[in-house]
């Protein structure tokens, strides 16, 4: 089945807004076993006539977004109209549902929303339960023009993803015939390279009749996909979980941070963080997933020595013999949070961002990672990201987080 | 002119890889006076022909990315040469530049290499100062089935970006006719919406002949782009500083907290955060500024209200009879802040994130703000931005960092 988006938007191309909305539509896409053949991006109004056309005479279906709204150049709906050789009607329903959005909110609905209550004739009315715009399905059937199926779909993410989920996808399985069949599954790997991943289970999937595999590598991470039905999936779970349990942060696309909150939350434990080079990164993660509250309390962002020194209490002597990139210095900081907090577990991390600051000895991306916990020896070690200076915080916040992880789970 | 855009890459498509050069090309071409008229995204391999193809009877130049690597799906270079009727050739210079670029690491460099050398008799080789694959520019002279330029570039930003800058940029301005024209200008505005800032100068830049404006709104910032020549430029500048000089975070694109990391620098400042809410991320942002261990020293990451007491001499009775989001709380965690640390100014933060946490008088968004300074008054002021949590952060830690460059530059 050949599917193909069309994103209309013209601040998508002068580049005031990422077009996120491929990236989302292929991890979607693949969760039901299907692919996007490819992604077209236009201006706001005209020019979806010809893009739209070309893709008729190519593919299967097509999901168009944006251009649905109720300004002069959202013409979305009235050139598919004219391309696919439908009439256009308003839609009853839709229009007293739009009238329902506007009274709820006690804005009085403008003339030009009416022409948002407009569709093809013989197509469903997709609800927007999140905005104004209805979505548009037209079949293959009362496609005049070609046999490709038509979603037409508003721009925002917020109308967008809830609209997909209810009214798309169902009827893309139904399109492709895939109703019974597939589920999906995300196993996200971290402190292992994605070659040694493949390397280390391809052979076996690929054994399994049935099962589809996706490998993604992020800093710090790879997320194995797996889809397939039931006995496919378990299958797959199972050569993944035999060569590369410890390494499994989540099954179900969680972050590492989300992890290591409901872990904390399950144990009972609370954290604080001792941060260097990544400069309160670890715990800008944390505190993004709701409840951190309840299990983070203390931070401390010791990016001087001497902060080092007075709110950690890392020996000033061994800073100046061993540096503040050093073993004995990380063990200090993370023994020093874990005190001055009375959290049950502490991570710290130091070491050198760049661009300035490297030595042959200590280069650029070399970091030291120590984690305290109540009753615990303290323990530490090396690590290495030589990277630009974002991403050596990210790999090496990845790593932080994997070591409180780790201790967490006793591996 | 018509500029079309073609991203190669099945990473792309399955979403493992958010595109971002679309947005990229858009935000350069803008800067050039030119537009992209369609971007197209395809799988590696040869969906290219069948999209390149389509192009060149549409495009007067196409900018095509990826698939130039040495692997057995990198076919963008043997595939453009078969479209557009044109031999291959090994270039001994890109052949040449490839063996020393390997020969400086160390490593041996492998058969399949050898095809990067490859170019298009006639072609341009673009040198890859920072990767293996040169690039090839085919001017449309020699190109036999249309009259369209082609660009073909690396996908990895780090060797696209400066190759753009270096041999595409200057070409396409040639192709435009705009060597001697234009130029461009980014002036950040923070803590004014976009409406305000359109309604307050569109009127005024429209009345400039030969200039173009662009604005582009993110959480907390407003970008008035404008291009046009020297003088319409300066014209520009003075309209939009006229009205909004307070507000200007650069003039140069810099993030607010480059400029905040400047400004200190300048004056010799060094700074401390307090943060609540945040989480962090203030801390975070400043560390990703290279220089920035000049000026920041200490951030307190003070979630619980014990660490609010204990690291920052918050007064407990006040908390209780307040509130942590309270202005007398947001005073003194940034006293306390630049007390314990012994920095020349701070900043604090305290707010509900959300999604819990609100109440009828404190919904969740709302925060408080303090600054204390070495000698001044500590100011607080109160603020809201009601969004999603990580939203609620970004536009949170905004308010923040321009508090302090506010305070900094005494308006």
């Amino acid at each position: 089945m050949r599917i193909e988006i069309l994103n209309t938007g013209s601040e998508l191309l002068l580049g005031n807004t990422l077009n996120t909305h491929g990236a989302w539509f292929g991890r979607e896409l693949f969760k039901l076993g299907l692919r996007i053949e490819r992604q077209t991006t236009v201006p706001d109004g005209e020019a979806i006539r010809e893009a739209l056309s070309d893709i008729l005479s190519r593919a299967d279906a097509v999901i168009v977004t944006g251009g649905l709204g109720p300004t002069s150049d959202d013409l979305t709906r009235e050139i598919t109209a004219e391309v696919l050789g439908v009439e256009l009607m308003i839609d009853e329903a839709a229009m007293r549902s739009m009238e329902a959005f506007f009274a709820l909110r006690n804005k009085p609905m403008a003339e030009s929303n009416r022409k948002q209550a407009l569709s093809l004739v013989g197509a469903d009315v997709l609800p927007n339960p999140n905005g104004t715009a209805p979505g548009v399905y037209v079949p293959p059937r009362l496609n005049g023009r070609s046999n490709c199926a038509v979603f037409l779909l508003p721009g925002p993410p917020r109308e967008l993803y809830p609209m997909y989920h209810a009214e798309v996808a169902p009827r893309l399985k139904a399109l492709a015939g895939l109703e019974n069949q597939n589920d999906a599954l995300e196993l996200k790997l971290t402190g292992v390279g994605e070659s040694e991943v493949q390397d280390g289970i391809d052979a076996k999937l690929a054994q399994i009749p049935g099962l589809e595999v996706g490998y993604c590598a992020h800093i710090g991470e790879v997320d194995v996909r797996l889809i397939g039905g039931d006995d496919a999936l378990s299958a797959g779970r199972k050569i993944v979980l035999d060569r590369f349990a410890p390494y499994l942060v989540s099954d179900d696309g969680s972050s590492i941070e989300k992890t290591v909150v409901r872990l904390l939350r399950e144990q009972n434990m609370t954290l604080a963080t001792a941060e260097s080079c990544t400069g309160g990164l670890i715990s800008n993660r944390i505190t993004n997933v709701p409840g951190s509250s309840k299990v983070f309390t203390h931070g401390f962002i010791t990016y001087s020595n001497e902060a080092k020194r007075d709110l950690l209490n890392v020996s000033w002597q061994d800073i100046e013999m061993h540096g503040a990139v050093s073993e004995i210095v990380a063990r200090q900081m993370a023994e020093g949070a874990l005190s001055v907090s009375s959290a049950s577990i502490s991570v710290s991390v130091t070491g050198i961002a760049g661009p300035d600051g490297g030595t042959p000895e200590k280069p650029v991306g070399t970091l030291w990672i120590g984690v305290a916990r109540l009753g615990m020896e303290t323990t530490a070690f090396r690590a290495f990201h030589p990277r630009n200076r974002k991403d050596f915080k990210l790999g090496a916040s990845q790593t932080a987080l994997d070591a409180v992880r780790k201790n967490l789970l006793g591996c």
